[in-house]
């Protein structure tokens, strides 16, 4: 006989981390693949999840003065054309529009038809598109701060997909800024990597590391790059949302030039910053565990279901009605970030195990169970996401409401801090190169998949010597941190020149 | 000496209505064109418009069931030819995707590379790539209803374009669902078509006729097509949202099938329905006077613009202080349908009076005007944009204040009130085929585009007598109305047969 599961997801994260990954996607419900090559399906309760982290993100961009706006989906091949390093980033990858009809072909199906003069392609982002714009704008000085956010589809065509981590079609936020002065635009560009690092801490309550991207690892046509890093939980790092200050690159490419105060002709300084539905496969790699998805309680599509239990039919309008009236005292309820406590009361006839396991591996934060024992104690049976699947507790039914918000928010924290502790085991400061070797050679661990981490590592700043770690070992360099000083100076671990401070390798997707 | 210009549009509506069209959303900074043809930019006060419709609608969408998912932009060429008159409807008009990358050209410049072995469609609407999905999800009555919306971008290549009403590139909502009966999928339809009604009259202010479309200007595939249809200024009408009921024709052509209470094997019923960016269109074409903009209260960005009036520095302070101060009163208040009143306070350092032009052509809703003199009497002076830009009175500012919510909620409905009485002006039973030329017939009246309107007529319900007035007016039946009956019945105003009730003809974009 075969042995009875142990966990609701097969495999573990431990015996096969990347199936691991695409059968917590598929048990949560939250997205598939598509008949279209690399492109995702997004289903209602993953969308829900990215709704509220459009939602949330958005008062963020608000509340730092920034308005949406809209530009189109198609962009002149010239266009891109117009700034170098730019489209030779993308040229490899993009979707290119040659016709504009499909018509009868010679053997009868059909073909394209109405070529274009000119190919468009489907935007990988958006500089060149609305660069165009922003030059018919500015005329002054007084026009500037444009400070602009599009929430968009983009396509890269990527040749091996994950869903929400790298897909073929995408969906972002990308924030497009024109400034005065250099100096402006890099406060720009700080401060949106700090609304950033606070939306991943604070709302995906997953830790990151802050940074400036090494020039290997730069936007295609950036002056600097700064990002957030995260560790998943195979140890690999994942950029999670980048901020680029740009110089005045795409002002010169697009013709973006105001009149000074002083009255001369000037580039604008412009900044460009993302992030994606990629944010949906960090938050499931960072929480998810061997049951299923764990949604963090401040973004979670709904926070609590109830699951009225019955064995006869006489039994099952009253537990239906108490499940219901715990479902309005709760919804009459605030959760500690404001907005409305969200519940789901699941009456479908469907056995009760089964229910919920179906929300263990969605992930809802709390599941409460109402049966006619609980009725008769006024009382609840409740389980934590954040713990075991059978670890559960009694409770009296108007002590969990009361305590509800309160613990929406414990576990909101816990979960940041089970983060936190976790990329904290697996960081450690490495100084020779055969253990750096080490660290990152999967044939010298029982599971390869899950060895590794962030190792931190003195860097003379060479290139050469980023390149020979990137080639031996597939590991990067994934952002020089801005405290970078604070862990004292050394030797290149490759070079053994000097290094003001320790940076994170690691393999990244 | 030039004339002074009497209003802040050139040219006027009965000017020149097109052209005032275009002034208005330019002057009012909604949009602009793009250098991709038929492409628009959709600037942030225009956006902010849309945003609201969206938060809005969505919330009625779910208030009815439905939730939010998202499938891909590309539809594979073989997905779209699986429904014939889906097919011959959108072929002709769409962007199609050739190629994957661009590489080095002969001449050094980049062209296509990577051909697709299956060209790729940018998605015109959803139905074929949604319904390979449902025909997955989809194995037994219990997986029905399925009850979807997307908030998508679609494209369809058109010729001719204007701002919001007709662009290649628009922004809209498609739902689709599907269902286990036949009479669930007619339910759907109608609920979506109320919904759409509701959010015209209520949220809009504006009126809308309901009913079914002839076969003639039905949804490419589907059995019926509701629609809601308004009376824009110049008179024609506009069709403002569709809810189309589409039988078994898209199941059987993606395969949803699924087992019934009974066992056997059957095809779901469908539905899909739609609104767009063109309800911006809408709202600007029933609203819009010749001073600009006129945002119905209900989805403007903002509310209420405070200016501080100051002829010297030292009033600077004092004005904008006081403006702050009614600001922060008014953002304290609900407004008459929840949501918190939306407050600008415009300090920039503009002559006073080409700032409140400005806010004028905007359209806000309600404009605040504070000087020395309204700070000594604790008074402001008030201008509401449903009346003449001129017309302002001064109020106690406690008065103000306390009576705003009921202002904006008596604003809105008189906006709804005009609105129905223009098209109520405008429409009119006609019975004799010659009447119905000279009403639509520009050579008659002194100014062509402002002629004609809803000519309520006599219809046997024959395509050919549809066909002739379409061919020999330009004019079309605009739906046949669900209270149709009403009007009594008569004779065919083209061949003189028998017809159960009046249908609205009409000029249409």
């Amino acid at each position: 006989m075969a042995k009875a599961p142990h966990n609701a997801i097969s495999p573990t994260r431990s015996e096969d981390y990347a199936e691991w990954y695409q059968q917590v996607v598929r048990a949560a419900d939250m997205a598939e693949t598509s008949p279209v090559r690399g492109c995702m399906v997004i289903k209602p309760w993953g969308y829900a999840f990215w709704e509220n982290i459009q939602k949330n993100m958005d008062a963020m961009f608000k509340a730092t003065g920034h308005v949406n706006a809209y530009f189109p989906l198609f962009i002149p091949k010239s266009f891109l054309e117009k700034e170098a390093e730019h489209v030779e980033g993308f040229a490899k990858e993009c979707a290119v529009v040659t016709h504009h009809r499909l018509e009868a072909g010679p053997d009868g199906g059909l073909v394209p038809g109405g070529e274009l003069e000119e190919p468009l392609v489907v935007r990988p982002t958006s500089e060149t598109i609305i660069g165009a714009q922003y030059a018919k704008w500015v005329q002054s000085y007084r026009d500037l701060p444009i400070l602009i956010n599009q929430w968009a589809n983009v396509v890269r065509w990527e040749l091996r997909t994950r869903l929400f981590l790298r897909t073929t079609e995408f969906l972002w936020q990308e924030g497009h800024t024109a400034h005065e002065t250099e100096k402006e635009a890099w406060e720009e560009t700080y401060k949106i990597l700090e609304v950033y690092r606070d939306f991943a801490e604070q709302h995906l309550a997953m830790p990151v590391l802050t940074g400036v991207k090494t020039p290997s690892q730069r936007f295609p046509g950036a002056v600097e790059t700064l990002c957030i890093e995260a560790m998943m939980q195979d140890r690999k790092a994942l950029q999670a949302g980048t901020s680029h200050f740009l110089g005045q690159n795409f002002a010169k490419a697009s013709g973006i030039q105001y009149q000074s105060r002083e009255g001369t002709l000037e580039h604008a300084w412009t900044t460009s910053w993302g992030t994606s539905t990629r944010l949906v496969g960090g938050a499931i790699m960072t929480h998810a565990d061997d049951d299923g998805m764990v949604m963090p309680p401040r973004l979670a599509p709904s926070h609590v279901v109830i699951l009225p239990i019955f064995r006869k039919d006489e039994e099952r309008a009253a537990s239906i009605e108490y499940a219901e009236g715990i479902a309005a005292a709760l919804r009459k309820l605030d959760t500690p970030w404001g907005g409305k406590v969200e519940v789901i009361v699941d009456r479908r006839d469907v056995n009760a195990g089964e229910k919920g396991w179906e929300w263990v591996k969605k992930g809802i934060p709390v599941r409460v169970e109402v049966g006619p024992r609980d009725i008769a104690n006024n009382a609840v049976f409740v389980a934590r996401r954040d713990r075991g699947p059978k670890e559960k507790y009694g409770q009296g039914r108007e002590e969990f409401i009361a305590g509800l918000p309160a613990l929406l928010g414990e576990m909101q924290d816990a979960l940041l801090a089970r983060a936190t502790a976790y990329r904290e085991e697996f960081t450690q400061d490495i100084d020779a190169y055969a253990d750096l070797m080490h660290y990152f050679t999967p044939v010298n661990v029982e599971k390869p998949e899950m060895h590794g981490g962030f190792a931190m590592c003195h860097w003379c700043g060479d290139a050469a010597c980023e390149d020979k770690i990137a080639e031996e070992l597939s590991v990067t360099i994934r952002c020089v941190p801005f405290d970078r000083e604070k862990s004292g100076t050394g030797k290149c671990i490759v070079c053994s020149k000097e290094s003001p401070g320790r940076v994170p390798f690691a393999k990244a997707y």
